[in-house]
């Protein structure tokens, strides 16, 4: 991996899990079990990809008020531990391992992961909103919509739906398979960039480019992801190989195959880089750190 | 029943039926099953309390803009009616029948009715942003975190903690009762009352007299909650009398006997009472339908 690539990604995702460390809630009180499991979810580490993205695309376009953008980096990340919380559950995939580490309700119980799923969810909302009273609340609030948007049923909501609805269907058409994609992965990567676009004042156009680029990134990383579970080892992944496809889940892998799958990866990947580059282009930014870290994720092994 | 109160009572309950249904998501989509979930809940009946009382309070401090009020009339219902959906799932309290009427995983099974709260959570944000734009966004804000606050592990989600941690407990202290009372029903009374203040401009020492009266309203609300499972009949209950306590939840009658909390409920409402009665002198309103409201359910067979 190219030697200024790799430090900026280290400082990078150093820097999401500062800020994420800043809003965590404190384990006390009669509540505090279900602090902990929230805790003990958020803080079982990952790449920190949507807070970092979020951060990136903020600098991109000037943004200068790290107190404007801190509370929605810990916001996101909250939001996708939630999702990730209730998609292990029982009643869901019943996954007891994510990353090598015990799921929230193998070690909480189901019902103190539902509650603690609910609890994450909810402050995300009470966290971005510690983002206002700065003298722009006006843009405080458009984050909050797009925030609010896409992780709800137009959004990832509505992808988990279509994605728990056709397991183990016999035959997932490409339009199934293209809608769980982009709402259930690719629509949190879509409100970290424009998120970040917003709160450093970008206009409706550009946050609308961070979009298209954000559908792109998500869906490619999706796809890779699917890759993987095929091809990766369990070390690698953390949890066991071909564990997706045994569920019966929307895979595009199970339907096109892995070659045309990788095809597919590169093809987004490259449009995602070019508006990437356009946007770098226009920023004065010297190191298209986005750009190259799409090149990356797409022979990624983990 | 007095004629007026009654007639008042319906009108309110009929415009926050009203105001719900202007803001309910359409079913179309891949993510159709989804919101018929959601609006399965949204749709189940009850009392409206809670947008009926943040539509009150926001008469009584003068409130004028209706669409400033509405979104959040739908949203604090929209909360209250996820804690439902979440609080019956199976690995929760595993009710299979609420209001007479099947709980949503009994019809649409346990993980999308996980989905379907989280859904509604988080349509919740989404419905009540909808208030802002409008020249007044700083009470959005102001009533937004409010509503986020109330709803999450420092209000309603933190009292659910309490409880399922208490499930069963030997020997259950009036601290746990008063944290699960105060926190898990409370909270959502208070926010609902603060809300209806904060958007019609009330200041900050009127929010807080709203949020004192919410909370002893909201305790009184839930200690009558307790005598009638433990006295209702199977029909005024919409569910088996003695439920509550036979899965050994948190509950004031269990520890202090039902005489002992009709007395607690008459006190606390007289508190309520007479906050509400100084507040409705100041407003110029004549009918002071919270005291009323608050008599009635001191007595109220469901």
């Amino acid at each position: 991996m190219d030697k200024q690539f790799e430090q900026y990604l280290l400082t990078s995702k150093d820097h999401a899990e500062k800020i994420l460390l800043r809003y965590i809630p404190t384990e006390q009180g009669l509540q505090k079990t279900l602090i902990e499991a929230m805790n003990y979810s958020l803080l079982a580490g990952g790449k920190r990809v949507r807070p970092v993205l979020m951060y990136e695309a903020w600098k991109i376009f000037g943004g200068t008020e790290e107190n404007l953008i801190a509370p929605f980096m810990a916001a996101i990340e909250m939001i996708h531990t939630f999702s990730l919380v209730h998609d292990d559950l029982p009643a869901m995939d019943n996954d007891l391992y994510r990353r090598g580490r015990k799921t929230t309700h193998a070690v909480y119980g189901a019902g103190m992961a539902t509650l603690a799923g609910d609890g994450l969810l909810n402050f995300a909302f009470e966290t971005a909103l510690k983002a206002s009273g700065r003298g722009h609340d006006d843009l405080v609030i458009e984050a909050l919509k797009v925030l609010a948007l896409k992780a709800g049923i137009y959004g990832m909501a509505g992808g988990q739906c279509a994605d728990i609805e056709n397991e183990n269907a016999e035959d997932i058409s490409d339009e199934v398979i293209e809608f769980v994609n982009e709402h259930k992965t690719a629509c949190m990567i879509e409100s970290s960039l424009m998120i970040g676009g917003i709160l450093a004042g970008a206009d409706a156009e550009s946050v609308k480019k961070l979009e298209t680029a954000g559908s792109y990134l998500g869906i490619a990383f999706q796809l890779r992801d699917d890759i993987l579970n095929k091809t990766g080892t369990e070390k690698e992944l953390g949890k066991p190989v071909g564990s997706d496809e045994k569920k019966g889940k929307v895979n595009y892998v199970a339907v096109h195959g892995l070659e045309e799958t990788q095809k597919k990866v590169a093809e987004l990947s490259s449009k995602a880089i070019s508006i990437f580059d356009e946007l770098y282009r226009n920023s004065g930014i010297e190191f298209a750190f986005l750009s190259e870290l799409i090149k990356q994720m797409e022979a990624r092994k983990n």
